[in-house]
């Protein structure tokens, strides 16, 4: 396999990881994540790492790109599932995943989206009413 | 990995297979979807299949497994996101899919499921109604 699948879910896209990501497959999933984003308009991007019981710093520094290019492109990024041992080895190893949230799953992860959504259209309406 | 993550959204849970189904890995997803549904008290399940590009007749058997069983605990089963080569060669194996609905992809899937919950329970409406 050399795709991760993306599936488009309302204003959200989710991606599930189940194997280690491997060079091609990362390059590749950042790409396609980005140009779905694009094609979609979507706000949020949900990524579902449950199936990890270990992360090394690749995979780290892959989950902060996906959030800083997710950013640039007007999505937020949350990251879900994530297994006890695997935050552990994250902070163990320095990596504080800036610019990504966490949610403990899927569900809590599309809340945390649809707050952050609400609150950006907020803030927008805010400023249009101040003009 | 031994075990394919079950995610839970709303009434449904949400499977995505992304690698080939050897034996304890389809015996661990047959046994925790049944798990999952009985605990959570879903009324769907969605098997996202985007991801293979071939399929043989063990995976139609699986998928065919997981559909009975669902029906059993009162939950329907739908298969998105198949590629057409894989249509055609399901088609070719003699594999129908019985008891197992179909969409193009995972919304159109939730959809479909959203419609047939509420047509359940217009029907368990309907008959309480003559009683």
């Amino acid at each position: 396999m050399d795709r991760i699948p993306i599936l488009r879910m309302g204003k959200f896209l989710l991606v599930t990881i189940q194997i280690d990501l491997y060079d091609r497959l990362a390059t590749n999933l950042e790409t396609d994540l980005v140009q779905m984003v694009n094609k979609t308009g979507a706000k949020g991007v949900l990524i579902d790492i449950s199936a990890l019981s270990i992360v090394d710093s690749f995979m780290g520094r892959i989950l902060g790109n996906i959030g800083s290019m997710s950013k640039i492109m007007d999505a937020e990024t949350v990251v879900v599932g994530m297994q006890p041992a695997v935050a552990i080895t994250l902070i163990e190893l320095g990596l504080e995943l800036k610019g990504v949230h966490t949610a403990l799953n899927v569900e809590r992860g599309m809340d945390l989206l649809m707050h952050k959504i609400d609150l950006t259209d907020e803030t927008v309406q805010d400023e249009d009413s101040t003009e």
